[in-house]
């Protein structure tokens, strides 16, 4: 038997397998991307049972040695491990089979009948995340039919409600989480730089989501009879909610950095290289001056800083009535980032929320939602074989950015598997990924199955 | 000819006229309370139209000289004029005849069907204003139908439109200045601080209600990809509304003050004494601890002093999404005390906003309305003869008040005619003005009646 951790010998007949099979794969592509698994959408329940059951044949297809679908309170989730190889890595590829509602009134072709159009495969889910799915699964294929086994333990994880935040997901992996642990989780759902710059992102940040509700008076209370002389909960609420930073756009919630992790000025450097630039940022923004804490960049303080946004505030009556509103209520969203946890957030925002206001209103916070940040140390050996492909697949060494954005799902992963984690992903940025006319690029898929076999090829090497 | 200036004896007969009307009276008053004349429902134009021609008869039937209806583009105003009389003073009576909106499931007896109850007549409108309306009208019949004469030359002025804001009073008072101007205006619409406890106000809030809209991103932006970096309009939204005020609760935008009359001490003593206490403020607001500038009771704050009042914030989408809202928006109304003009409050405001707002956003203020305060000087003779009247409808003095309230036809009243105005109305506080099963406490009609006879009789000495 020869050794399957070897050079580009071991692995040229995979390459050369899936380029022979393109027609099919586009084929098979188009069947998965038939399905409407829209979970926003209650209706299409069986839509996305069916999609289980599709991907769950593709992977037996693909040799996976089991295959089966995990009853999850929502859409199952599939589970498909390759055969076992003792003392071998063990690599969990996760990717989502739901996809975004679409509204076939804005797209030029219907959205769940995959059309080609140039060179684009165009159909709702192409790119975000069925596309980038199948083609971890058909590197998977190429290297099983032509190797007859693959050089390291994979299961993959296919999740049906990832566009509506994986309510289920956490339970789901408590509950299989020796079965799904292992030495490095790769998520296929994110972007690229360009179609020449593969990106690993190996950050995220995480997502407090907190009410503060200010009660004053008992009723709605006439602003003539009683404006002046009562607390008015919507003045009460400006001011905790103003309270929240200083002038210069810090966060002035004591206590609220203690937590953050301070970057190495080696990771500032390479981000303010990779990251978008302030004039690109604020353009995206519409053009105003930006803010926020002096001395960092908008990249930097949207993915090393934390963030406080007021997401939504409500307050008074929607028709004519000049009455002080009898409450106030701010939805804020906190950004968490390494090393921060929601607990201590929450504690210092208690105490200020607390020594912020007077007897004469009472206020309330209640947590909505809360997802941990999630963090790959840039120096970890489980980035090489990520890197290691990307050169290999797209002939270029990857950007290594964060996101200052929350997956649940990954955080999740991350939470409950305490395995490292990074994100390459195939997406274009002009996929229009939750748009009309979503779509891949098919060269771009091709490079994506080539750049997955030498991700598994050398994922063995662990 | 005898000199009908004269004491009682020249009363008298009117006096017991009215008395021996009282059942016609309480028939006609039903008639009256019959009519839909709901001016928030636009289907009711036709039953105001109605009502307004019926009361044209009434004050045909009272011995008025001449009677109109003026069109207005909304309900008719009906203007009744007594015989003239050279030389005498002018006193215009105003009360409007459209009425809130009622609910029959609410009601124990339909609302448009007036029904004795015990010594209660039942029927949307019967408090307000259509009861006190009439005794104003009844007077001046019970003193035509003896005296064949009234002492002095009385105008009636009766809106449809009070209970919506009034919108085509200003024109209409523009246009028929010289016909309304006169010595005296009476307004019969304001309430009693209890069954033998008359009450005369002499001053109402002004009311200026504005717009404050905080333009940031070009839209709604991902809390991910830009928290941190973006100025949030909600955020400097709230820093605006939080400016509006110190901590002591007195209003903290430069200026605010400059115009505000100083109340002499013997009007502060004598407010002290009539109005409600901090107590009960405090009680009927629900019970929290009270608010505003220190060194002045919730009365003075509510009635003495301006105030500025947040009634709506709205910022962000109502459900789910997770971004840096586009724009935020406040809507303030701020009451007006004398001297302050709507011009000069508006100026000092605009300033503020432009010192308060950064150049990340945008802030723009917008004028929604805007009502003058109103203000008698207690010590004016226009009171005399209302208190006079009371004297002896009562047989006590009246407590003379101010009210934080605004009411638009007053303030209309004021501006356009340049007359003293004295608020005498005979609405109960549980008469559940606004509310389901409205009623006017007959006893109390008959000594409106009788009231204002002595008033009409009083005011010839003007």
């Amino acid at each position: 038997m020869r050794d399957d951790r070897g050079g580009r010998g071991t692995v040229g007949a995979a390459f050369a397998y899936a380029r022979h099979s393109r027609r099919r794969y586009v084929k098979e592509l188009g069947e998965l991307l038939r399905f409407r698994s829209v979970s926003a959408d209650p209706r299409r329940a069986p839509d996305l049972a069916r999609c289980a059951r599709w991907l769950a044949t593709q992977l037996r297809d693909a040799g996976m040695a089991s295959v089966r679908l995990i009853d999850t309170g929502g859409p199952p989730l599939v589970i498909g491990r390759s055969p076992y190889r003792p003392g071998r890595p063990r690599l969990l590829v996760y990717g989502h089979y739901d996809v975004q509602p679409a509204s076939p009134a804005a797209w030029r072709t219907p959205p769940f009948r995959p059309t080609i159009v140039g060179s684009d495969l165009v159909a709702r889910g192409a790119s975000d995340n069925k596309g980038p799915l199948f083609a971890y699964v058909k590197a998977a294929e190429s290297m099983m039919r032509t190797a007859g086994r693959l050089p390291l333990n994979v299961t993959y994880l296919f999740e049906g409600e990832e566009e509506i935040g994986s309510p289920h997901l956490r339970a789901s992996l408590e509950r299989h989480r020796r079965e799904l642990a292992g030495d490095l989780v790769a998520i296929s759902d994110t972007r690229m730089l360009g179609p020449d710059r593969p990106t690993l992102v190996y950050a995220l940040r995480g997502s407090l989501t907190v009410e503060i509700r200010v009660d004053g008076p008992v009723r709605a209370l006439h602003a003539g009879a009683f404006g002046g002389a009562v607390h008015n909960p919507a003045h009460a609420l400006a001011d905790i909610l103003s309270s929240l930073h200083d002038r210069f756009g810090c966060v002035a919630v004591p206590g609220f950095y203690d937590q953050v992790r301070r970057p190495p000025r080696r990771e500032r450097f390479q981000l303010r290289l990779a990251g978008p630039s302030d004039e690109r940022m604020r353009r995206q923004a519409g053009g105003r001056p930006l803010w926020g804490p002096p001395a960092w960049t908008a990249y930097e303080r949207t993915t090393l800083l934390p963030a406080v946004t007021t997401i939504r505030v409500e307050s008074g009556a929607p028709q004519g009535i000049t009455a002080i509103p009898a409450h106030a209520i701010a939805r804020v969203n906190i950004r968490l980032v390494p090393n921060q946890t929601a607990a201590m957030v929450l504690s210092a925002l208690r105490a200020h929320l607390s020594a912020a206001t007077p007897r004469s209103v009472s206020a309330r916070l209640k947590i909505l939602s809360s997802i941990s940040p999630v963090q790959t140390p840039t120096r970890h050996a489980v980035l090489r074989p990520a890197i290691e492909a990307c050169v290999r697949g797209f002939g270029r060494a990857p950007t290594l950015l964060r996101s200052g954005g929350t997956i649940p799902a990954v955080a999740h992963l991350q939470d409950v598997l305490h395995s490292p984690i990074i994100l390459m992903g195939f997406t274009l940025p002009d996929d229009n990924i939750h748009g009309p006319n979503e779509r891949l690029h098919l060269p771009m898929l091709w490079r994506a199955v080539d750049t997955c076999i030498w991700f598994l090829h050398s994922s063995a090497r662990l």
